[in-house]
């Protein structure tokens, strides 16, 4: 646990500052930690229940599409997730969508007999820097036990997919907040964010509107003399949003398009390289898969009282990111390859503010 | 072989009426016909180079999204192709994508080390009718099989991906054929077309511009009485053009829109269930991975030329789905399920014109 | 009134098969028949109340963006028109936006001040070959005199906006048709169209599945002898189409990307130059300006019981093509240019087909 | 002129760090400053040569689209603006697009004739809280007049299309910058932005990193006591970025999504009633209207060297609008309404920083 992060924006944070401040939300991780495997899964449940029955209205914004992720097509057509949220490393993405279809299939067996097949959905970023990610090692095992271990509570930084991945030339991951919001109606809502961070250049690192990244890139020179500064990036983002918020899938693309604009915050520019992509559901009903049972009457939120939702997105996103720096631990890796921790480089922190 | 098959439009096919009469372009198959497996892979070959190092420029267009493909985003997002193209059933894509990463690490060690990841391409329909989906029997060793029987001559029908596929609720499965343009310019350019036709409800069924749903109906409904029509369409299309003219990849996605166009004239409105996609590439130049290589200057085409390329590509669509009907014997599999040919319902196919 | 006009597809029209039996849907024209100048305005009100206030879903399809309409932006983020749809020729757009405008704030006075601004929504096809389209004569007047005639009934052919358009080398202009669906859960929606029909080469010319275009070539050939066949495409064409089917934005575009198959049907490609634009609107509710007012709770469709809505905008779609050929007379107009009617060309369509 | 403006970001400006530093880019305005009228409209004219017969390569992004602007439909499908690009307000978008045809037209009477139609390009903010906006007083003389005003040289601020707009509650308007970027292949490009700023909410005004809106808001709360805080948003913020790097329209569309880092960083959160839209072009090559006409041979650039053009426009885009801040004076307008200018309220900007 740091010491210290601090607080991005003027919106209070949920009960614990995570994605599950979002009621039902669950989150799981599975990490591997042997040498040069530094690797792993997390998944994101929106629901406990049947999700292929009880499906959820979701959407997605892909600001830089140089990037992997499966199952994107059919969100973006019919505005619904029908499993669990799979992060993982690029080189997993096709495992990690067979293990999803093997476990949909065990809890609906009618899928690709009487029913239409299921679609998988499973985002990645590059942990190729620290993880021997030709290795191929991820199975139906890890998304399993990454599925297995989902809760309320979960832990942030190196870990499931985050484990071997990199964020601003540091130690990236997992990183997660949320915030609440009150609208003009009076009504009020959680939006949660988590992350998987790995990608950005030390040079334009910005923390809660400072530019440590001149400081910052000095500092790690001398710890770190061997390391050389990153000419091409080859990292990624993925922002998963969550709200309790009625919203349908139009509302949903506009809320996951704010996702940007926090990461911007933090110094991004969408790198060539980098795969930055967000994806945005609401848990406050569920669309169901047969037709013979009846579609929910829902009043969704009025476009025009959308403001502090899209302010608590993009918020919600920079503390996501700043969180994923913040919880991550030094790691060591593939081919002697280190990432060193911001805790570990930047111990005054608050300082530094 | 089929005894007849009609031509559609005005424009004349290339040298062999499939999509290898587009120079450069390969085509391999590996068919599953086991009992209840009636499955397979298609993949087609842009060119016989490395094509992660010299990228063919390539776009899609997204018809209906019910479907499960992986790789368009960074398609979308670059304009390029850097794998071969492979076709195969829904539950096949991990299997697909993994062995298409595995192939491409074998031709370029560093993908994944020194230079970023490889983004697999894989395209799938639903053969859940007359193949035991749920099996997902395929792996990375039938994907090989595939590539390495890739030609320029290849057969059409009921074989590779198309093995297990149904289309206006006969056999279906592959279909390819050309056609010859010339600009007004004075150019002359080939156009090729590749589908996996796995669509469409027989009612509609419309050949050469003639309605013969209800009559074939009828006839089905004499030959197989326990079928019962289709309430729920849970098929798909797939649709790959190649061409040799030299377009860029703005140009190639107005050329993957007309694939609709060939479509819609089979009877298809691109059912609810349908994930019917169209991907165009261009063999006239392709594009290096490695920054020190010099960029081609390619003169493209003048926008205002491209209406015969327009045409060309909704012909060879709508000839490439006729012709997968035509050459596809009668397959039985999973189930007791049969799927009766054409060929075997309408001998008689010239007269019905 | 035409003697003969096929009917298209197997689905029932609605009562006068025209759009307005989507009931509360209105149709007015103003039609500008004046030597060189052959234009017009054509007004779609959804319903009669305040369309600021009480918004319209909606959404759009761009098949080929080559064209000028306003409005799009906006619909494609909100999901709703808050004005009547306008069709005019291309250099009207400016004028018609600014009427639309004018027209919103009278009924409106708040916007612009304490509201926002309204969103103007004008489509528009190329009529140049007989219309002097660079005198650019429409005004706020034309708008008003449209607006006030709308009604259930209206006249198609080279009426409104249509007086001056071509299709297919012949006369077009607007067309109307609709179609009774019934859903597999049993409720029954009318889908109804309305196009404006400026696009197509006379040698492709297909109706109701016949290939008739070489034939009426060779009679146009007779009859104009002076007349050069169209080598570049400068047309278009714009397609509405309404529903009392409860569907959101998303659903609606869903709609909306099935107006090109009945498009295809008749023999386009979508060219180069033709603007093929569809907008798909629902009068099933209403969603409210001001945020003060509830948002309606409504259970929309499930996804996989649209085919039948699918089915009938491509078959409205095609219908009101071929209306609009069919209902449209002999025009002559700029420079001696002369568009002959369908029904002059061919009297004897029925023996045809 | 403004005592000190900060520097944004690690890259150089250009020699006069406006959008001309792109060569052969000239920009015009034309203000009204007449009581409750404060509008007007500014011209960026991508080259001086015959746009229409010599266009230029384009690309939009739509950040969010309550916007009513006119022209992007076109660019999108063919990826080339062939009119200059002209802002104004609002309701001024159908006078300017008919100044502008008429214009197209007087330069190439064959438009509508024997070519195609002109695609007008107008790009709008509402101004109406200092602009009496209902009163639609622009017409095509203010249009030409900023034409042929137009100049390398050009003023910032209150000015043009500008003279109305709100930027965080405080006076807005149009903003410039450029950047010098070295790619790791050695070459050197400029990035030109122009902005038309009319967005943001006071409260999170954010200026070089620092967060200033809290403190700001306390200062205007005293020196206008009569102010209420903005609850919705009807702003806007139109992005323009030049470069003269060889840049296909795929690129450029890259290039304009990363306007809204620059956007981001300032404090906005793309809110519901801001339409946030971005266009990029490049000057590197033009592509002739006429198929006769050679097309240009370009070698563009490989996109593995896109990032410090990325990093440019995401630091162009911020300086251009802390710009439009520091340029703008304080204006006084319709209704008694007045938007202080950023000098006025913050002289001591420097030391706040």
């Amino acid at each position: 646990m740091p010491d210290f992060i601090p607080h991005i924006g003027q919106l209070f944070s949920g009960k614990h500052n995570i994605i599950t401040d979002v009621s039902s939300v669950k989150v799981g991780h599975c990490t591997l930690n042997h040498g040069e495997l530094q690797t792993g899964v997390t998944v994101v449940t929106p629901h406990c229940g049947n999700l292929f029955c009880d499906k959820v209205p979701a959407a997605a914004t892909v600001l830089n599409g140089f990037g992997k992720s499966i199952g994107l097509i059919q969100i973006d057509e019919l505005g619904v997730l029908e499993t669990p949220i799979v992060l993982t490393n690029t080189f997993g993405v096709g495992a990690m969508a067979q293990a999803q279809i093997r476990q949909s299939i065990r809890e609906n067996p009618q899928i690709g007999r009487d029913w239409s097949t299921v679609n998988p959905l499973i985002f990645e970023c590059n942990d190729g820097y620290l993880n021997d990610i030709q290795a191929m090692v991820l199975d139906e095992s890890h998304y399993l036990q990454a599925l297995s271990s989902s809760n309320t509570f979960f832990t942030q930084g190196a870990v499931g997919a985050g484990r071997g991945m990199s964020c601003f030339e540091l130690k990236g991951g997992i990183g997660s907040a949320s915030r609440i919001t009150t609208l003009k109606s009076g009504e009020s809502y959680t939006v949660g964010a988590l992350v998987l961070a790995n990608f950005g250049r030390l040079s334009t690192l910005t923390i809660a509107g400072k530019q440590l990244g001149t400081l910052l890139q000095q500092r790690l020179a001398c710890q770190v003399p061997q390391i050389k500064p990153l000419t091409e990036e080859k990292g990624s983002i993925i922002m998963l949003i969550a709200t309790d918020a009625p919203l349908d899938a139009r509302q949903l693309k506009r809320l996951s398009r704010r996702a940007g604009v926090g990461l911007s915050r933090t110094g991004a520019f969408f790198g060539n390289g980098s795969g930055d992509i967000s994806l945005a559901f609401s848990t406050a009903y569920t669309l169901p898969h047969q037709t013979e049972r009846p579609m929910p009457a829902v009043a969704f939120l009025h476009d025009a009282l959308l403001d502090p939702l899209f302010q608590a997105t993009a918020d919600c996103v920079e503390q996501a990111i700043i969180n994923a720096l913040c919880y991550a631990e030094t790691v060591d890796g593939y081919n002697g390859h280190r990432r060193t921790a911001l805790r570990d480089l930047a111990p005054d922190l608050r300082n530094l503010l």
